[in-house]
């Protein structure tokens, strides 16, 4: 028997509120925990170190007997990059549609756990039973296929959720959205509708990705040399018509980067993407042919640093070099805060005598994300009772929520969020009632939430002004100085430079720890935090910068 | 009598191409040279700890007793903003407009420098003599007032260098772009232009500045309560459409930030800005005023995290606060790096509750560059037989080249610089011969120049991974360890969760210098380095980590 208190439907965002990435939603009734996504998102710049972030699933872990399932809405990794780290801890079965799976297992066999985990693959027929939450699902499209949006039948009502969608009506595979069930989800009556705010500042409708296929079509017509073509990995679609440029303009095409190599073989083994008998060749053999017979997809087009454009345009990848006269595409805008690393990128390129097409002005790139309309048109369809806008930062939730009040929702009915806020429905009410465990958690290297502020801070201040450590060596016995302070700085000031201020440094530690003998305090925290003082203060008077100041006591 | 050898001209760029900001230029005709703008530019994220870029100015100091005046274009610091490090190290006379010159006495005075420095007003209608080169004036518009081209007359023929520009037909301030000067100067020949690139890429013509006035008059109108509006201080235009806004809704206005104090104070009294008696008052006094009689002028629409802006929207300003309701306008379109901090503003401000008005939609700001229209038409009325696009990374320089080519401009007759290149004219010839010393001076703190790579390089990988310091105590008579090695990490690990691996280290450090003692190998160079590699390992393998590894041998 379930108690009273346990007949409520609980929703929850762990992650992707406030924020763009780290995707990761629950819902619960009674004993019965539904996630949905479990994504990553890359550390900014004030992480220094950071490798990337997940979300916290504290609440998860306390709770794991409840823990039904993971559906997961699309492959992109701030659906899916959370996943290893989330199973190595708790057992769960994962559900997702036959591309999201491909490219989840991929990240479970580079953790070693692909063996260990139950997968299991569903498509928008299918239907899952977890106990009081059944969940049914509807196709929608994106920058990636296989995209699935989530209608849960809860005891409370419906819920569902969007996942990351555009309505695209004329789609490069033939997945089209499904209007028509999403209709009839509407019809039947939505209680709450969770559904995505990434493009809600954006007024209008999103073009098609076809209109991306035209240009590429176009620009595979002028070049006279090579093209390299450079998008997200993940953009299947994207994908294929770049394959299909390559064919109508006779091109064999090489793939570069790890990311571009992966993607392309589960595509094509899973039939998401076909490639003509013969079009792949390996790059060392693409570049021993005539120029004109050649096409590159490569990875990089965000501009990192490791990836093979940006390796490219510095001359320094092992299998390709751009040669005068070959076109380069970059098929993507630029993420906010890529802008710098994609314009050196354009720079080095033009130095190299490539011809580039870049910028939004090029029409390489629409977005995979709906815009106002079209969010506008989700709200339309599902009719909900009550609204949360998911999947952005605040604005973007806060200009959702306009756009839902535009269509009829009451304004006393849409919740704006945090991650950890939970929404509640029991007796006929959904309101906010109180929070679950939530946060980030810091990957780095072998480290899972070991960095913390403390750490972080550290770094800043020695990623600003480096570091200087001195050394004092005291007497065991009596506690005096027995030989000069040993100082060393990194980070600081050139040593060649500096060794009128590093004898000052050294006369100043020797005068403050024999004050401080003489005067009887022999407490070392005193003493380092006397030197770090008024170290601190000489130091900024030279110089003008705050060094972290690190005073050793060694007793000998 | 001036040597064969010596009758030349020569133009090469300190600071300005293949990068945006420093801007400085050099001419020189045998023993006289003229400087044209000295720039400083920020840092970008890879140079940690540094507070400003400048020119390297080594080839000036070593041709001290030529160098007879520095000719500033206008007031923006990518223009101004190194010369108090030159002048600290270089006495020359300064040339510059009315505005301009307030700016620059702004920045001598902080520096301490201002009684010593000649300081020298000019305008359009200026002639200034530097011995074989005369210097002659025209107006050009900008998003500051007071900006000019400079003409050089040289032995060789006429060189143009146009300082940044529009064609903004209807000015704020009424100060017209001088085009039949520039058509005169055209009509008489010009041997070399040096033109602006930044909007290289940007087809069209740049909207004037009184679209932006007809919007915040526009937004002003809509308040309801107070009006926070954050701009660029240095554009005096903005500025007065924002005093004439206040003045529309019966406003008082407020300042906030120290440099929008410094610009506004300036540019009233040199009269480049007038502001109603009464208007201005101080921030304590307009926080007890009814909202709908405020407005405020702030710094931080870049998002620059010290700045009014930023502290205003994390509710941490010492005189302000932002209540629900207040309508904030960022009247700038954010950097390329800087889109983040501004998002990040704009998201806390929707939290305090207050409208806010942003992004490029808005047509709150405009360029202060020309467009590719403009671009050509300054190519077009200079009709330069040689032409160096400057300012501007070398994607921007490399479609100026386009447009130049296009309106008639020969290939060859185009140099695209490296800071550095010398181009030369002699003979009747002109090309590229040679290069003089430039690169980036590293201001951080009270030094400069004195943070070098290796400095850097330190700092990049304290700021990943931190930083580990084992400290070995050698019996100055036997050379073996006197105790435990005592180690210290910062920005690596938690402390409290390291202990099992600190112990782990100081057993490694011990075995490792026992059994270098015991092979009598002694030179302390080679200890350390046989750690640090050995170290190194152990801490990849257990974390994944590269901190920096530094072992210091202390004897005693």
């Amino acid at each position: 028997m379930m108690a009273e208190s346990e007949k409520r439907l609980l929703i929850a965002a762990l992650g992707g509120v406030n924020e763009i990435g780290k995707n990761m939603y629950i819902l619960q009734y009674g004993d019965d925990i539904v996630i949905i996504d479990c994504g990553s998102k890359f550390p900014d710049e004030t992480l220094l170190g950071i490798d990337l972030i997940i979300p916290d699933i504290s609440y998860l872990l306390s709770n794991q007997d409840k823990v039904k399932g993971l559906v997961v809405t699309h492959g992109h990794e701030d659906h899916i990059g959370g996943i290893p780290y989330l199973l190595k801890q708790l057992q769960v079965p994962v559900y997702a549609s036959r591309l999201t799976l491909g490219l989840i297992e991929i990240k479970l066999k580079e953790h070693g756990i692909l063996r260990e985990t139950v997968l299991q693959r569903i498509d928008a027929d299918s239907v899952l039973d977890f106990g009081t939450i059944t969940c049914r699902f509807f196709n929608t499209n994106h920058s990636i296929p296989d995209c699935l949006g989530v209608v849960f039948d809860t005891p409370e009502g419906v819920v569902v959720h969007t996942g990351d969608f555009k309505f695209d009506m004329t789609p490069v595979n033939k997945q089209y959205p499904d209007i028509h069930k999403m209709a009839d989800i509407g019809k039947r009556g939505v209680l709450v509708l969770l559904s995505e705010s990434t493009n809600a500042e954006r007024p209008g409708f999103t073009p098609s990705e076809r209109l991306v296929g035209a240009h590429i079509d176009e620009a595979f017509g002028k070049a006279e040399r090579r093209v390299f073509i450079s998008t997200f990995a993940s953009n299947v679609h994207r994908l294929q018509q770049v394959v299909e440029a390559a064919e109508r303009t006779n091109r064999v095409l090489s793939l570069l980067g790890r990311s571009m190599v992966n993607v392309v073989t589960v595509a094509q083994e899973l039939g998401y993407l076909t490639i003509p008998e013969g079009m792949l060749v390996e790059p060392e053999e693409a570049a021993k042919m005539p120029p004109e017979k050649v096409a590159v997809l490569c990875t990089g087009s965000q501009g990192e640093p490791m990836a093979a454009l940006s390796r490219l345009a510095s001359t320094n990848h092992r299998q390709m070099e751009i040669q005068a006269g070959d076109m380069v595409i970059i098929a993507a805008n630029p993420i906010p805060g890529n802008e710098r690393n994609v314009s050196r990128i354009v720079d080095n390129l033009y130095t190299l005598g490539a011809q580039v097409i870049y910028g939004s002005r090029s029409e390489l790139h629409v977005s995979g994300h709906g815009s106002q309309e079209e969010l506008k048109l989700m709200l339309t369809l599902m009719k909900p009772d009550y609204f949360i806008p998911i999947h952005g930062e605040f604005r973007m939730l806060h200009q959702h929520r306009i756009l839902a009040e535009a269509v009829g929702v009451r304004s006393s009915h849409i919740f704006i969020l945090n991650n950890g806020d939970v929404v509640e429905s029991s007796d006929g009410k959904v309101r906010l009632s109180g929070r679950i465990p939530s946060g980030q958690t810091l990957v780095d290297g072998l480290g899972i939430g070991d960095i913390g502020n403390v750490v972080l801070r550290d770094r800043r201040q020695l990623s600003a002004d480096g570091i200087l450590i001195t050394v004092i060596s005291l007497c065991k016995t009596e506690g005096k100085l027995v030989s000069e302070p040993e100082t060393v700085s990194r980070g600081f000031v050139y040593v060649r430079d500096s060794e009128t201020l590093l004898k000052e440094i050294n006369q100043h530690v020797t005068a403050v720890v024999n004050k401080m003998h003489e005067d009887n305090i022999n407490q070392w925290n005193v003493i380092k935090q006397t030197i770090k003082d008024s170290l601190g203060k000489i130091l900024y008077a030279r110089t003008k910068r705050r060094p972290m100041i690190l005073p050793i006591i060694i007793e000998v």
